[in-house]
């Protein structure tokens, strides 16, 4: 029986930080990505910084890191770490990724970059300035069924694009009487658009590019909410936010998010019109793609459900079978091996500062727009 | 063998003009009204008239008209008709119904009223002077799966409604090279405004109420199309047409049209959200309504399709069992049984020429929003 | 003002025995084939017998018929009527379409044939020594989108057929509390067998062909049912019949019915496997017709949806924009407009007692068979 | 910092055979179990053997094994190994099954036990003796959405079940030019049945029971195929294979497969008819759940579609948000924290030897009695 370890190609260091969902999903992928890629050495999970050292110490058993710590610092310190993941709340995304960028660390943060514009802004230039790679977690664009729609649009298959429109829903805020909370708060941001916006316009940007124009509109389905302490409280920001596009590539859109939605759970709705086709997607059924072409013969034209398959690479990694299924944290695995390719010099499917910092203008542009009843240039 | 003819109810006098495919909808609902709900006397089919005698005597004697013309003021002079179904481009619409009206008539009119609205007003003008009923064709909302989500609202199933998706998509014009045609043209109107907005607004006046505010705006998939002539021109409206909406009831919401949406073909999608529940419908299976409810365990909570059925009043008068579903010309034909009704005095679900000012006056705020850049009041 | 009466051709004299659901679905049809279509005189509704003459006499009435009795034999004697509409229970097809074809006159007959093999051989028999028209109604056949797949087979587009299912399911006998009714009982015939199978049976006959060999199996959801004088009665016959098939074609098959499926209306649905493509219809959504080629790139292989259009003749007849969705009455229009076909000479889509012989033949070796515990052949 | 390793409960001792898709797919689970489910200890991977000393030490490290082998004995004789995962070709299982149980390990084997029945049976005695844990890979039961089914019906949610309809289709032999090979020789086994019925057969029996009663039928979509040699060589067993079912519980059902399903890529649907309500399936939207309940007002009934979600355990230690979908290798993944848990000695969901064995027997009977032409017990 051969000995394994000596032989294994130094694999990156890790450093996590923060276990919330999205902390777990990074530990998932860090685990995973190599056993199912098979092409980049096993990265090696060095530490885990939590806000306590006890949960620290606990979720670094879970999830595989050798060393906990309850100092994020310790982990931009470790000269054995190659890459941060940052999955805190975002409030915290900026001095984490730019002590990382700037002690030379690859990062991997979750979006959106930050709370205020300016915060993502520092971002960026600390990423510019360090040479390193810094990629955002905008893992719906790593879908092979998204990939796909890429390449369709990409190669004409849909002619021209000239008009979208992008629905993202969920219920979490659609019982009326879901206590108030900070989430309710004008400091909270804007609501829905900020919560929500950001993943349908990422998928925009990754299939189509980006956009020049907005107009926004914001709605509250409930004007209050009850208070922890009794009585009522008024609802500060909005839970449903809409806008009109015009995309760069000059065709028009809509946009519209709704995190009071009742029934949905996870949808984000793509309807994409091209002169030769049209190209739907629906999150809820991520592993399929409804396409359109006018071609053939009339009488047997329709939409058609593409299954995820081993063609839409890189499904084939997870499942040889087509039509069994990915699931939402894979797209997680795939986004981690796009990173890596990203710091081995490799072509790569990511969003990083720059993609960042041109959805989060988009999304400032709308509540712009709305606080002043016109349309707004987003590179204004 | 008993002779029937004698001991039939005299029933209504009908002329029809024009015999397109309205003309002969409104024939066909004429012609099965009767044996289809089984509680009105037999209209009697007068007189049809068309643009040629030859025209009028063919359409009378394939759609049972006994006598033809090709002069529609023969329809007007006629005492012993009582009803006159207009269906003709709309452009004759006005001078048609404001005739039959002060001739003591009862109109049955397609939608829209008239291209202008100063028309549309002096036909409402008409219509309230003559004591007479005007009811106009907007068959979509006779679907009994329309009447079920107008009755779930109005019962409160979904709870108050807070937001509104509305769209509707053809593809009639998607093709980039159709040769430009008088439709193109701006004297033609708004384009895809005109020509779909009226539906789903129709939808959402009977569901839910009328509209209060408008922000508009439209776009145009292709610049130009072949001219017959050769070369290219320039098209002068819109195949695409979007508005944010605030709706009477403080509901916000959105509408969104394209007559160049490949591989739609008569679909109007609304989407309705409320406190308590989610309705959401789509013509292309109008004989399905899908409802989101939250009650019972959350484990089975989800989106229920509810086919047609006899217990969906008035089904029942078509076909005795559940799920086979209703055609298109059907909801004709019910809404036929609904003029009748309205002539009768009797409680009836139709769109009269008010409703139908409200929802022309709602299209053309929507254009005048685009034209302004700013929100417009629907009744200011 | 010209009178169209004296102009148009003498349209065939109709006669209809029977006012049920069926009896108002002929009389629908025959009051509108004329407007549908355009290409044949309208009918001469003449007679209508029902089982009392005031019944008659109000049916008459309301369907357009001209005269009314309680008699069927008057009809039959009529020397202007030309075809008889029958629509009574199935036990008396027999005698009526006998006397009716032995007095010279085309038959229109609902479909099964009768309830006993020997009665169907003795219509078939009296049919083929008339030298008239008779046409069973096997509505579904009629379907535009069944057409459809019945061409998709016969050019190939799915190549040669191997492998076929047939499901029918509704669910009026799915309360095990509705009470044991004649329907329960031994003489009402095998059950969901004689309800249902003819219907799958029919569309499989239309699209591919006849079946040689079968394999039996019914089964009963419940023991008994509660009786009217009180207690519970055990039921005969079954609500759920299964077969095996094999084909003439060589193809293999299943064929699955059950009228106590819950929430299951007027469910038919056909997966029709070949060696080039995959076709799956359900009668639900009558108006789609899904389908798989084996074609083009691997990557956007899938399921199309083809919504229902004017290409699919007739649907233009009725409604000439796609997608706007034909009702299970029209499908009755299209079957009188086949039968007038037949009796004109030309080319016509129906089944006539030959094809109900071959349905029916299939129908009792099912349950031979499942008497028997083996293979049955269909034409032994 | 602190270190980790320390303090971590010794996991269990992890030995695998076999690295092909399922040999992937364990060790993604034995990778991904601890931090998933956040209750168990890390396991230890320690040995991993493949047929060659290169290709087994290649995968070790790529898979995060310690050591690799080429001689899996090694693995039932390293006495710091728990459990064994074997994933090797079929007819590997019984030897390393029995070897690693009879050395007093645990078993989680890939199904089916093996190809002959004789085989599986000595799997058993040897798993009966050795007081061991050995689990079969049926991995389709872990889903959540099919543990709800079960719930479901056993909380009696549609009532007694009477009928069930079972299929399983893929498409990769609908090619009729795939050429000949040892899968289609007879020696191979019955062809579809072995290749997928099991996997139908581990819901049933999951969600409702075993089978008492079988009539099987089996066909060839084609007679022959290309022979790498030249020329076609005749297909000597069967890419379809249909049985009728009678269960235990006494509820008829039918069951058929096709691995020459063209456009079916992992459809296994079920059918779930109940006194109260009806359940449908379908693997290829393996996240959703259709349910039918006959209850409350008639016009809002229908089939509800029903979201995988944290409340459908396990889904939430993936996913804390509903609707965002699970994948098919997280299946695995549960499966593994079942094999932990019932070595711990907790309830544990899975399908042992004993039921491998029920399942097994029932396709051995499918091929029985399709050899005899008569129904077969299960049982006998």
């Amino acid at each position: 029986m051969s000995d394994v370890a000596k032989s294994v190609g130094k694999g990156l260091g890790i450093g996590l930080i923060g276990t919330g969902y999205m902390g777990k999903c990074h530990a998932l992928a860090w685990n995973a990505v190599a056993s199912t890629f098979g092409d980049v050495a096993r990265p090696r999970l060095l530490a885990l910084a939590e806000a306590s050292a006890e949960l620290a110490h606990a979720k670094a058993a879970e999830l595989g890191f050798a060393t906990a710590t309850a100092d994020w610092r310790d982990l931009v310190a470790n000269p054995d770490i190659d890459v941060i993941s940052i999955t805190t709340p975002n409030r915290f995304h900026a001095q984490m990724a730019i002590a990382a960028l700037e002690a030379g660390k690859h990062v991997w943060c979750e979006k959106p970059m930050a709370p205020g514009f300016a915060d993502a802004l520092a971002m960026q230039a600390a990423w510019r300035r360090s040479g390193k790679v810094a990629v955002l977690g905008y893992n719906y664009i790593q879908n092979p069924a998204m990939r796909l729609i890429r390449k369709l649009i990409g190669e004409g298959t849909i002619g021209v694009v000239n008009h979208v429109r992008l629905e993202m829903d969920e219920d979490f805020m659609a019982d009326r009487e879901t206590p108030f909370a900070m989430r309710n708060e004008a400091s909270a941001g804007y609501g829905a658009l900020d919560d929500f916006a950001v993943h349908p316009l990422s998928l925009l940007r990754f299939v189509l590019g980006g956009v020049a124009e907005v107009f926004g509109e914001m709605a509250r389905p409930y004007a209050d909410r009850p208070h922890p302490d009794g009585g009522r409280r008024a609802i500060e920001n909005y839970d449903i936010a809409m806008a009109l596009l015009r995309l760069e590539s000059g065709a028009s859109g809509l946009l519209t998010v709704n995190r009071a939605a009742w029934g949905r759970k996870g949808r984000i709705q793509l309807q994409i019109f091209g002169e030769a086709g049209t190209i739907v997607f629906d999150q809820e059924r991520f592993n399929e793609v409804q396409l359109f072409r006018r071609e053939g013969m009339e009488e047997t034209q329709g939409f058609r459900t593409i299954l995820s398959a081993p063609v839409h690479k890189p499904y084939d990694r997870f499942i040889p079978a087509p039509g069994h299924g990915l699931g939402f944290n894979d797209l997680k695995v795939i986004e981690c091996r796009e990173l890596i390719g990203r710091i081995r010099g490799e072509e790569a499917c990511v969003l990083d500062f720059d993609d960042g910092i041109a959805i989060e203008r988009t999304v400032h542009a709308i509540a712009d727009s709305f606080a002043k009843g016109g349309w707004i240039k987003v590179n204004a």
